[in-house]
């Protein structure tokens, strides 16, 4: 999955912010390569990018439209698709993460094929895929887990590739996600290949590298998901981290939408993905914890900060709250 | 995914017993509902069942034309084509394990147009899939897991079906592999389905029974399997199973075609199975081992066994040397 940059990001017709969480996180984790945003009139949420028509764009060197937006009902709305053509007649190619391909829209086919420019569907992977072989690879890895999903496992991977670049290190964020193969201009969405793949599609997204490259692998799911934990476990023993970041929400008891499955605890998280990941790598280590405290006001954080860090002995950050350049000194020392 | 018996197993032009797993798994846990075989004439393996031909086996009665063979190189080949079209002609549907659908080949399409009968790839799932739930679903459930893939957790599953069966209980074996549907009629090809979903199809293949009902559900893979542990933990966690039997092959100490990948010691793989699926089952046990023991003699069979259940303090059964009673026993205690 190789995508053209840069972007435009298409809005639709949004009228809430957290339905544009795609578009949020392109411009702010890859500013440079988003040129700006479009969206239809009844559109009400902005990301504050220039607005430029998809023609424009173009001519001004984008690459692709990317959908920046999740529409009511996960489908792609009829509504869409003349914006759509006319940027793939403008020779843009379209980025969906939805579920739905584009291909189900035959006008979107047939501008397609009018002007050679692509229909990418980031949630399908078109090439045939290995399963795992568990050979080890060159070069360094780290992966993001979770006490549970959707607890910032992309933004923990984002901020320490940033963290690891500051520091002089080479560092390479690995998508597999479909918001994070949007940042990254690659990837494979892992949650969407055939079970049987899982392992095999991770080993791919983290190939050999430099010995002293780290690649920054973005977690998905939780180990202790009654849906997705299959996922997980796989992603893991592909990735084969030499060091793993635990990612937790202290706002949650329990897995969300799931009340009657309880998190568990930060100690037994860890001890959960080490022998996990031991399988195929026996020196993985936990070099520390990424806390979403959007709950916590200043003083709490603090607070909680310091009882998990005397709990655990390793640095303890937030990602979005000062950072995680401890964790990214723990993985180089 | 339902399938239509009695069957007709086709053999293809098989020169190796190996290459018939599934006509042999058909013949030996299915036999009422197998009414023959049927080759090409290059074909030296039989399974010693009556040799009719298509058109014969669907005047007496045949739903199905089985493929029961694996092909070289796992393609159907163009030489099968002629008799599968004459079994569509006749109205058998044709039911396949191979990855490529049977659909890639238009003459076989173009026959079942004819006559109504159906291409059936069970290795694919037609219908959509909910994600995992985790909810607790009536009656009970018993997992074959193993410590390794290929080592006899389908084998085990009937085998303990059968010895349930003998005692008077209600019992139902459920499949999750490609031979085992065909043996059931129905069942989820769990390793073929989307990452996202093998915890829900998990669900689907035993949902709510009588409480006294025992699912006896196929496993797959291995936890320990560094390209299949993914579709193992979301099989076991699906299956919120109230006990598990552990499958073993004495013979092998490396994970087969993974020789840098040690299998782990017996208790070790019961604790991590216990522990993982105490997630959506908090009560679940280890009932009993299964010893895969063709490697070894009748003396070397009775000391292995006696160590292993001194050791465990759990039943010790070889389901093709003596069945799994004492299983059984120890499921309905």
């Amino acid at each position: 999955m190789n995508l053209r940059k840069p972007y435009l990001v298409f809005l639709g017709e949004i009228t809430l912010k957290s339905d544009a969480k795609t578009g949020f996180g392109l411009r702010d984790w890859c500013p440079a390569d988003v040129i700006g945003q479009w969206a239809l009139p009844q559109a009400t949420v902005s990301l504050g990018l220039p607005v430029i028509a998809p023609s424009d764009a173009a001519a001004l060197g984008a690459g692709s439209l990317v959908i920046g937006v999740a529409p009511v009902g996960g489908q792609l709305p009829d509504s869409w698709v003349p914006t759509l053509v006319q940027a793939l007649d403008a020779g843009l190619d379209i980025v969906s993460g939805l579920h739905t391909r584009l291909e189900s829209h035959p006008a979107l086919v047939a501008a397609a094929a009018r002007s050679g420019a692509r229909l990418v569907n980031v949630r399908q992977s078109e090439r045939p895929l290995p399963t795992g072989t568990g050979r080890k690879r060159s070069g360094l890895r780290v992966l993001t887990v979770g006490t549970d999903c959707a607890l910032g496992k992309k933004y923990t991977a984002l901020a320490l590739t940033r963290a690891l670049h500051a520091r002089g290190a080479k560092a390479s964020f690995r998508a597999t996600g479909q918001t994070g193969i949007m940042i990254a201009g690659e990837g494979i969405a892992i949650d969407a290949v055939v079970a049987d793949f899982i392992a095999g599609a991770a080993e791919m997204v983290s190939p050999d590298n430099a010995a002293d490259h780290w690649d920054v692998i973005e977690g998905q799911g939780a180990l202790f998901h009654p849906a997705y934990a299959g996922v997980t476990l796989g992603l893991l023993h592909g990735s084969q981290p030499d060091a793993i970041v635990l990612c937790h929400d202290p706002s949650r008891t329990t897995i969300e939408d799931y009340p009657h499955i309880p998190l568990p605890r930060l100690r037994e998280a860890i001890r959960r993905y080490i022998e996990a990941a031991q399988l195929t790598n026996p020196g993985v280590r936990c070099v520390g914890v990424a806390i979403n405290s959007s709950t916590l006001d200043d003083a709490a954080w603090a607070r909680y900060r310091q009882v998990v860090a005397d709990e655990l002995g390793l640095p303890v950050c937030d990602p979005m709250r000062g950072g995680v350049d401890a964790i990214a000194q723990a993985l180089l020392a």
